[in-house]
């Protein structure tokens, strides 16, 4: 490890590491541990009925009656007598951020959320009615947890479908259907199933190997854009060739010849001391590694905004949308929401319309978030769907009459679906991503927190979770006013103050990038090094799939801070032009 | 007990039971049982920063440090990063309805919030950061309770004052100031305070014998109130003297001879079957008591709207008012809170100025609600100040862009206070108060909500209390619109198919009332029994201490509905026109 400080020498030079240079701790998901966090029994034994419910519902013969009325809509009464709003346990995959803000609208109502996560200091742990501690893509964890409630449902697609088939066909109520969480993993399924639904798309195609790829690249033209099937999140899985001659280490996930050629001008062109370039790629996870893998090309889609539709979909299959917003990623990770999007009406109606369709077309109830691409030439194209809350719908729980979070509450128990409508004329969504490792990284959020503290109209979430990382969701900022300008201002003014006082901070040395946070893992370690010797640097997602433009300019930009050396992930350095 | 059944017969006839007849089960303080619902300590041991925390706030020493910096905005920043908005722990002495929203408004910033209530399944227990099992009026879990949290505040002003006093004199911080809480407990202190800071009241005189209350009756009329100065909420407390003659069984408590001449006549005049009078006051609580007790008198005040306004007092003296509501009692609890209150704006400026004015001269941080009579002629003068959150400031959580309870909160860790306009036009609140005992209650409550979700622009709120008592506070339901008109519309609607449910159950044939929810502990006694023997019947809290004519009408009406029994507590009966 010591070999990289060794590379900030004056000498320019280019140094490629594989991963299998350094250790890698991976988490095998056979050793997942489970154990229940029992909120209950710990207290003194008292006659609640709160208690008794619970009770109830941990019969897995009761789970299975309840779920085979899917359409009811008030499940359960010839069982129970409803205390408030509604006595049936919701069992929610995933206890992050989405699930501790479902924990909290269920709070108000008074609704029972238990979670399924492996961190015992998960986001939703400490309010949700019970935390089971295991992984959510362990079958026997899921099938253990399943017992416990009377639906199912998730805070995040990457669960293990198959046992959620599995327990549908043992009568558990899951929302929404484990058929959608199916389409859903498989990008391509999706695009099918949403191009035989008649929705538009960017034109896409299987590939099974080099002849139909190049097929693709004569019908689609270039660059290409190829994605794997699954696991593809975040920019992540996907890979782009510029040309005939790249198609195959576009497809092998062996691009690196270009992109060290691409480096080697960029570090003589910019008069860089030195970049270490890591080869900070899992295989098996964030290239493509082949045909065999399962892969599609899409037709390069150069759009203006990225919108994005949040839709509630009753269990008697009612639907309600969300006014569209405008999501700004900032490399690859959603940064702000602008709520509603500035887009003509015609183009919201549109989007609006494509959202309702995509939804219509899957099974199952709860809130399903649709991403859209706005053409140059006024077209919306649908991106991709989340079968659940989503980021770009923070900002209704301040800025609508039903939050996100209720309207999965009441879609997934059968209450009738909630408005969607602004309360407010507008509402701007700011993601507290972590900017530094553990302390300095707190003390960051902390500053910034205060000074959002201080604005009108300001509600500050904070996610509580354990570990400060860099480019990790920490909390969110959401801004709500009497219009789209204010907020807007409001918002400036708020983060205006926060580059003021970054100035005045150490000014970084080296620059790490990285094409996605999925390379943290490995790139953390260059930074953990770099914090040993006590060297200034900045951490900074790069990608670079949709605009090959973007290294350049950062690279650009950190010369101009005085950066001298820049440390890339291959995420972040795929990609570029030659 | 079973004589009360034998009183149901055809004979009119009236008779009169003292509590000494029934039994009581009282809690004496001196067993109160002290235990701590560790939620953190069961998990398996984890590094977690909040567990580190936590552990470190448990020690007094920090504690008293804290305390000594009232006026510092950044807590403890130099023992420990702060991780997101605040590290301090907020203990609340109290953990019903208004410590849960409290722990909500914390959980979005994911501020620690513990509550020291009695009641294992206490309102606030489950979403707290923890939940200290002890009674907040004993010294000693008071003590062992404040070495627990950095900030001392209440959700309730009946507490241990002395202790609080104790306590700041070693250095706890407690915010409101032991100072306000001692203030507001005597309400005649609470009058001479507010007076010497030229803030206008009823005229009120303290007295002392029966000389004195003759000279008050001399000066100010009849109808003449009399008060007790301490433990009187929701009307208990009070008396009223018609005229010199009954000026002393006012002040004693023995004001029956009246009330029985009285409940004679409405016997024959309605042609009743039977009323059963229950002398249900417990003379320590809920009566006068005579004069050592400390009584006072305030001349009579007739009012045509009651009004509020939700202060918020930041520990560097910051103030900031929320818009003035209008608050609807129905037998003497808060029915409906309308907001903006609709009245001319010199009023609203007025009652602003008047509860800026009266939080300033008092001590500490945090929200206080200041209830204001508004006469005939246009005079807004000071009823009360309640030094915490309360029911007239619910609307806030859908309406305002900062709640009272994260505003109380911002308050008491010294953040800056939150803007307390409105984000919509209109609001309305309808407490869900207890129709009925148990599991029915339970069902009219869940067939409101079902209507309610069903309504735009409305938030339920279940407070999840483990019983159902007639006339408790178990949610509330909050309507957000564009106007007034539209959310006054909006729960007529709900209340009107209400009405129309309402009819299809069995029509009681019995009538409980009393002259507060305080004397539920023994009528619910004679409910009991008559539901035992399977007799329908409705409990009301019907006080008359402001409005002689609520007893009258509400037997009129009872005798329309078909009930030709009304059993009385003193309380409800008291006060009524000879």
């Amino acid at each position: 490890m010591m070999m990289l400080l060794q590379q900030t020498t004056s000498v320019t030079k280019l140094s490629v590491f594989s991963k299998s240079d350094f250790c890698f701790k991976h988490c095998s998901s056979s050793s997942a541990r489970l154990f229940f966090m029992d909120k209950h029994t710990n207290s003194s034994s008292s006659s609640s009925s709160l208690k008794q419910s619970f009770k109830q519902y941990q019969s897995p013969v009761l789970a299975c009656h309840a779920s085979t009325a899917t359409n009811d809509t008030s499940l359960r009464k010839d069982y129970l007598p409803v205390h408030g709003v509604s006595e049936v346990i919701v069992g929610v995959l995933g206890g992050g951020q989405l699930g501790r803000m479902l924990c909290q609208a269920a709070s108000e109502m008074a609704i029972k959320v238990m979670v399924l996560d492996p961190l015992v200091n998960c986001p939703a742990s400490s309010i949700a009615y019970d935390h089971m501690v295991g992984s959510f893509d362990d079958s026997e964890t899921v099938h253990e947890f399943a017992k416990r409630c009377a639906v199912l449902t998730v805070e995040i697609e990457h669960v293990d479908v198959a046992t959620m088939e599995k327990l549908e066909q043992q009568g558990v109520d899951c929302q929404p259907k484990a058929s959608t969480i199916r389409i859903i993993q498989d990008k391509y399924l999706q695009k099918v199933h949403f191009s035989r639904h008649g929705i538009p798309l960017p034109d896409f195609m299987k590939i099974d190997d080099l002849e139909g790829a190049k097929r693709a690249g004569d019908l689609f033209g270039y660059p290409l854009m190829f994605k794997s099937r699954r696991l593809a999140y975040d920019g992540c899985g996907n890979a782009v060739a510029k040309n005939e001659e790249e198609l195959t280490s576009a497809v092998n996930g062996r691009m690196f010849y270009t992109e060290v050629q691409f480096l080697k001008k960029l570090v003589s062109h910019l008069g860089l001391t030195t970049l270490v370039f890591l080869y900070a790629i899992d295989e098996q996870q964030f290239t493509l590694g082949g045909f065999a893998r399962g892969l599609y090309v899409e037709k390069w889609t150069p759009f203006v905004k990225e919108l994005a539709v949040i839709v509630g979909r009753g269990r008697d299959n009612s639907i309600s949308c969300y006014p569209v917003v405008e999501t700004i990623h900032k490399e690859n990770i959603c940064h702000v929401v602008k709520a509603p999007a500035h887009v003509p009406w015609k183009i919201r109606e549109h989007a609006i319309d494509i959202a309702h369709k995509a939804v219509s077309s899957l099974e199952g109830a709860g809130v399903f978030a649709v991403e859209l691409f706005l053409t140059k030439d006024g077209q919306v194209l649908l991106n991709e769907v989340a079968p659940r809350t989503h980021n770009s719908g923070h900002h209704t729980i301040e800025s609508c009459y039903t939050s996100q979070f209720e309207q999965h509450l009441r879609a997934v128990l059968g209450l009738p679906l909630g408005d969607p409508s602004m309360k407010t004329p507008a509402a701007i969504m700011y993601n507290l991503l972590g900017e530094d490792e553990g302390e300095p990284g707190f003390h960051l959020a902390h500053q910034l927190i205060g000074r959002a503290l201080n604005i009108q109209g300001t509600a500050v979430h904070w996610y509580d979770k354990p570990e400060m990382r860099k480019q990790r969701k920490m909390g969110h900022i959401t801004i709500v006013g009497s219009s789209v300008g204010i907020v807007e201002a409001q918002l400036k003014s708020m983060l205006k103050e926060e580059g003021s006082e970054t100035q005045n901070a150490v000014s970084p040395c080296v620059g790490i990038i990285m094409g996605s946070d999925s390379d943290l893992r490995i790139m953390k370690d260059a930074a953990m090094i770099l914090n040993m010797f006590g060297v200034p640097h900045e951490v900074r997602i790069v990608s670079a799939h949709r605009t090959p433009e973007m290294m350049f300019s950062y690279a650009l930009s950190a010369r101009d801070r005085g950066i001298q050396i820049i440390i890339a992930g291959a995420g972040g350095a795929a990609h570029l032009p030659g």
